[in-house]
């Protein structure tokens, strides 16, 4: 193993290439650190094709296609946005699966009925659209790359079980 | 200083907030890096919009605009790639200044021309375009942090000496 290159992203471009699927990314909260982490892995452009990092509800709309009612109606960090960030990214790079990831990484964002470290993650492949919801303890940086955990976790789960090689 | 905020992003952070400018970001070899150092910074969400990773030349091309000719000609890894894909995302995420990173990370992917270690790095303002063209020693995710420090950097000069708050 090289120094950097982390165990689950490697995991993850082994399913891909097995599987000759190709990967989009959309990022909210964690601002492009699963891209990093998936690019940090040699090789990776053989399976990974790119990613948005839609901070503003505005490149949601207008990158990943996300309905601006849907953000009005449930709020940026919600299971419905998560799925359309990540049908919304496998279709506009024309990937085969994509993960997507919405968040209140904190300090500030938070409120009762989403509190820091709410996280909506959601994988889209071919047949299915999977969306789980998860609540991280801790700081921001803590919330953030237990995010990028998850999006990794979910991508490698539904390679590995619905993707057959 | 909050563990694991990095002082350049905050610097680049406050000279955006000091400006009013929106920021946009556009990678390639670093596949997220800039975007994951930038949203470190709390309430990074008032100054960013967004970025793309644009791995793939077809990302290049449907999400910042890249002309394909120029593709061809220059290869992904150019100054005028790199230029055009700051102005993309300057563009496409309506930022008023937007900085991009294209690059060699390696262990492949090198030629005699383009080595592994060559970066270019441009950033887009309202008045003018600037590029920078680096090579850097070290393996790829050496290679990949000095791009984005390059990037963050080359922001921060940017800003402060053509955007007067």
């Amino acid at each position: 193993m090289m120094p950097g290159v982390d165990a689950l992203a490697v995991r993850v471009g082994s399913a891909l290439l097995a599987r000759a699927a190709r990967l989009a990314i959309a990022e909210s909260c964690t601002g492009g650190l699963v891209g990093a982490r998936v690019t940090g892995v040699p090789g990776s452009s053989r399976y990974l094709l790119g990613g948005v990092v839609a901070y503003h509800n505005n490149a949601k709309m207008a990158l990943l296609r996300v309905p601006r009612r849907m953000l009005n109606r449930f709020g940026a960090v919600s299971a419905p946005v998560a799925a359309a960030m990540a049908r919304g990214a496998r279709r506009v790079f024309k990937a085969d699966i994509a993960v997507a990831v919405t968040g209140v990484a904190g300090p500030g964002g938070g409120s009762a009925g989403k509190p820091v470290g709410l996280v909506y993650v959601a994988v889209c492949g071919p047949g299915r659209t999977r969306c789980q919801r998860a609540l991280f303890a801790g700081a921001r940086q803590r919330v953030r790359d237990q995010a990028a955990d998850l999006a990794l976790i979910m991508l490698l789960e539904h390679l590995e079980e619905v993707e057959t090689p």
